[in-house]
């Protein structure tokens, strides 16, 4: 902590928010540090310089970010729209500050226009059974193509093989819905349903080899009652996934977010 | 409902809150009725005569009961006494219309005057593998003889029989807590930190012969940090467990939980 | 109860969910039924001519609609889209049973594509002080000429005549922000910054002569901190502005929400 | 930042858990930094030595508190007792880290041994309009002899004088209730009832000289409907405020709480 306030204080640099945290558990320690200068290039380059044998000395990772420069995101979706119109709305209206590159989905979208989604370029690729690991290699290469810092799954109901998931650690989140107590397999708002739950969750995550395991981000719930149908549930269900989304995703892109093992630091406001 | 409805009003009957729903899952009908009357005793007779024939002919399960009525209420709790403590002040300060009965646990409670125990009869009933069974004749035993309506485990952490569950249900209420995803086995909070959640929760149900799986009757959650060790989750959720297990306890004594199968359906305000 | 009751029975109507409360305030009765039919015309007919003669006794006004009809929505709306956006997304996923007959703005409006408003025919009636009561006398005849059943208005910063909000009683639904303590004035969002306010919140009601205090329909609140900026405080706001406001159309579009005097009665699900 | 966290390096402090906050609106910086040391005794004279002139030369204002040390705390309290035995309960399990050195009330207090005040000093100091300063003087004068060093309001309902609550800033807390819209005078909940609010709060603060109006810690809301009576609006009010009241007391306990003129910086965990 010394060590980087006292590099940003030579740079001339003004810290307007800044959190530490000692991870008993882990033995790490975790920093975030927003601050704002008079000259953001000549800036970077005297920080980098103190920063750099600092941190190795200290065997620490870190990065320096512009906070107005806008995220390139990528955006795969199924049929199921709500999650994507949300994070296209908040971009919009600049609350998401991101520049989304793409959208994929392996069905068409009819809706693309009536969501807003303008003249960003979307790729319909269609996957079955026999074509899956044809399909990931195309969403990889319009990863690398669009250069997509941050890969966002807005209920993209397809697996990701374990060495793509794998080789998105850390920059790929997934939104999927959670209940209390869980159901694994298909139709999960009608076990919740058939259970009589009276709440319905859902859980932002970083993607892992094992897909809705990842280091959790965000979660939320909403209550319901006896009288919501299984449709009833999913339509509530909709609400909150996609409310947890767009908070994880504003997390990320804030780098509020830190990978700690399994789990994250999450340096709310 | 009209035939219900007919016989409130021919016993002069006014009805001030009522509910009713129609399951197209189970095909079951369900209905509650709050009605105030002038002679309460004469009432009870005019409507029963009036009930006996329309439920039959439907055949209906109901029960008539007086509001004003105290409930005869056991509680069993083993050495953490939040809920206990919550339950005890609600009821002195007249929020939960019960009468409490006894109060039964398997270790010494020696803060049973601090929350307010005061000249309720304790009955500790020690129990270890071996003698499990004669144990549970005891809490049988105690049941009978205080006449209990209703048995709240208020965090009793010793498992019951599944023919004593069976002979409780729709009679017992349990508090256990519950997380997103989630965690069988021991020790759920150091679960629930070493995953990293975002939210913890807490679920309180009839027991069955199941016990952790029994209809659910209320949820709810508080959220949680990065921040928060085991201990700290764990202080978050004795916060709510003891709020979702008093909720459930009032709405059961205001009959407003009715049995749904594996659900329920509850009436709320 | 038993009269209708008696007269959907009589009409092979089946309750599905049902609702009664006696206010003992206002000594009103308030009653929902939602019931299954299998000949709709031939139903209403019969009911009707058993419920004129009833309601006509008990002096009670009451409401047949079929629960499948899509209702007349006009939406008001000045340069914020929040809440519109979200109406418009609702009812195009059919989540919001309305058929939105027109969109007024006393602005242009250059996000209606983006936002879904498709065929939705626009009206942008500008107004100034001197205009007001001409540009009123517009809004009114869209409405006539619609056929508009509901106005909702979706952050329309304009304030409406005593005559026209009384002529709208019951069929208008506003909504604005709410702070505890509340404030009163311009800039809000600064006010409760400065007061340095923990939740702010939101608050859909009925338009009266008295704009922003007519009958609640639904509230609710976000949590804030010292690290929110006015402008976040104002984004957080139309998060919880739009859920609110969606919330009680649905409400409303489903006839949950009876009026009580200055309150309402809101049967929710 | 530097300077600080240089003096805690070279006091072998080992920072745990920190936070920074530089506020635009009253160019004021915070800091709250958790550290661990090896010798508590050493370190304080170290890191003093070495904090005394830096923060001199920043016109800083600081405090260097041991985490462990229990605050020594007097509540005051009315006829209602809600807020007084969760303070009670929640420093008996530990919870608050706090030592309750008198418990004040201008009313006899019957429930005292039944929430478990057990031998904490209880002091009957009744008041009337005519005595109001009197007895205010006796407050005072326990205040200094039981040496506390937080004043908790927990439900007092008499108005301090502003001379006394001015000379308790920062180191008294209130408990209010709170609606949305706000509503002045008597009979609040009445007031909130006629006026169908759909959400009921509450709001800790900081005493100053105006009394309901100090900068606030702590709020949260409670979701009610029509079918609350006044009655059962104050019993969810009561729920709410104990809950507000015991965060807001324990942030204070953690130093978690900075005041910001008339705002708190709340530096949650």
């Amino acid at each position: 902590v010394a060590a980087v306030a006292t590099a940003i204080h030579h740079a001339d640099g003004n810290i307007t928010e800044a959190q530490q945290f000692d991870d008993p558990a882990s033995g790490q320690f975790f920093m975030r540090v927003e601050f704002s200068v008079v000259a953001a290039a000549t800036a970077r380059a005297a920080l980098e310089s103190q920063l750099v044998p600092v941190t190795r000395s200290l065997n620490a990772a870190w990065t320096l970010r512009e906070a107005n420069a806008l995220r390139r995101v990528l955006i795969l979706v199924s049929k199921q729209d709500h999650c994507l119109a949300d994070l296209l709305y908040r971009t919009r209206i600049g609350e998401l500050r991101m520049n989304i590159v793409g959208i994929i989905s392996n069905h068409p979208l009819p809706s693309l226009a009536a969501i807003g989604a303008g003249d960003i370029p979307f790729h319909q690729l269609p996957v079955c059974r026999e074509t899956r690991s044809q399909q990931e290699v195309q969403i990889r290469s319009t990863i690398e193509r669009t250069d997509a810092e941050l890969v966002v799954l807005a209920r993209y109901m397809q697996i990701l093989s374990p060495e793509f998931a794998q080789s998105l650690v850390g920059r790929c989140i997934n939104i999927h819905h959670s209940f209390l107590p869980g159901f694994k397999g298909a139709k999960p708002y009608h076990q919740a349903h058939e259970r009589g739950v009276k709440v319905i969750g859902a859980t932002a995550h970083y993607v892992t080899g094992d897909l809705d395991e990842g280091p959790i981000i965000e979660q939320d719930i909403v209550h319901v009652s006896h009288a919501d149908s299984p449709e009833a549930l999913s339509r509530k269900g909709r609400d909150v996934e996609r409310q947890v989304l767009s908070r994880a995703v504003n997390y990320h892109l804030q780098d509020r977010v830190l990978l700690n093992g399994h789990r994250t630091v999450v340096f709310r406001p």
